[in-house]
């Protein structure tokens, strides 16, 4: 992956695609996060194939392209027609292979000015939510980040309570494609956070037409809904006041 | 294939699905272009599996259905993300399959008046271009054939020379799918057409937009386009003044 889809952090491809290359191996990226959002060179990432998606930067769902370096040899998967030299027989979805075109087009044009803007929602949305509550951790690193893109456990608070409780905001809880689980992210889990923090994580996503006004709405909504919800947490009550579960002493239990 | 893509004849899937399920074998069918063109009732045609492309009954391009019938046991050819009980990972194209539905629809509500409307033109068209010209041959049963059509084989003249004649016209000497190559009809040479008359042979199709205005038109644009043609053609003269090949002297050849 190009930009991880739950944390939205940079991995460095300039790296992997160099040691792929020195090996001879083929290497596939998964750009769907990162394209329209940073900038992409095939030859600076040492890339042999990439992925991108339309409907993650603003061009119609259903349409997506493959960039396939000169002389990389692939196997169709589908078989037909002879559409798209045998690769994906069919008829083209025109209108959505030009709306892919020119949302490219469009994001790479405000590409410089766009995501300064949203780096500085996305801080915002960090500074204020950080300045007024305590126990909370951004997950990855915000150095090698997509621009609007924050992913933050809340301790104490359960991640789809707080979901129920700002439910007229669009953020999640984890990944699209893992949404039907239960499962703590195993994107945390290899991170290295705990079931409890990868259970309290949200993935906040600013885009191209957020505002300041909508950023400061979702800090307020989040700081009193996970102000409600650590209020009805025995847990929160405890760590604030000091008291250590372990040295609980339980009704019944062997002095 | 429910209806054939070149010929526009439709098949008698009730016999061949009826057999099928006989010797309990699994059948699917392409049901491209008869979807929205004629009923279509599963449990009549004794189909388990049925494919169907918007874009052939004026939703967008890019989307489709497959139907399967409970029971039906398949595997996946792609892998990602559980979209579509993993059948078809991916975000799904929500425009899409919202305007393939409301397609449907409408095509429901609409094809006994429709149908009889474009078998109408179709008809009227033929009639047309028969009435005219000599040596033009239907391809294919015209009573089981979908509404809006035809396929006709031209004596003495290239299809493509044809249509590059009439380029104004969107119609076509083959199916799209094979649109690069210039070996002949497959399907026409399964009819038992001959090699001269499948290369003759052009593919009309009427839609929900035409009126007889622009079939009218059609008709004679083929007519003078087809005379033009033939008269550059020293077999068509030939064959009009009832001289056949074989008894032509050649110069040199012995007697």
């Amino acid at each position: 992956m190009h930009a991880n889809n739950e944390l939205g952090t940079v991995q460095p491809l300039e790296e992997v695609g160099r040691i792929a290359k020195e090996h001879k191996i083929y290497f596939h990226t998964d750009a769907v996060q990162s394209a329209g959002k940073i900038p992409i060179d095939v030859n600076a990432l040492n890339v042999d194939l990439l992925s991108l998606s339309g409907h993650k930067l603003y061009a119609p769902k259903g349409v997506g392209a493959l960039y396939v370096r000169s002389g990389t040899r692939l196997r169709q998967l589908l078989y037909g027609g002879h559409h798209q030299r045998g690769f994906r027989p069919g008829t083209e979805n025109v209108s959505g292979i030009v709306g892919l075109g020119k949302a490219c087009a469009l994001a790479q044009e405000e590409m410089a000015k766009e995501s300064c803007r949203m780096a500085g929602l996305r801080n915002r949305l960090r500074d204020r939510i950080m300045g007024k509550l305590d126990e909370v951790y951004i997950n990855g690193s915000m150095e090698h980040r997509l621009p609007g893109s924050l992913n933050i456990s809340f301790a104490y608070v359960e991640g789809e309570s707080l979901l129920m409780g700002i439910n007229d905001i669009a953020v999640s809880s984890g990944s699209a494609c893992t949404s039907a689980t239960l499962e703590p992210s195993y994107v945390l889990k290899a991170l290295g956070t705990g079931d409890d923090l990868a259970h309290s994580s949200i993935r906040f996503g600013i885009g191209r037409f957020n505002t300041e006004a909508e950023v400061d709405y979702v800090a307020d909504r989040v700081i009193e809904t996970v102000e409600r919800l650590r209020e009805l947490s025995p847990l929160y009550e405890m760590a604030k006041e000091g008291i250590n579960l372990k040295d609980v002493k339980w009704a019944g239990e062997a002095h």
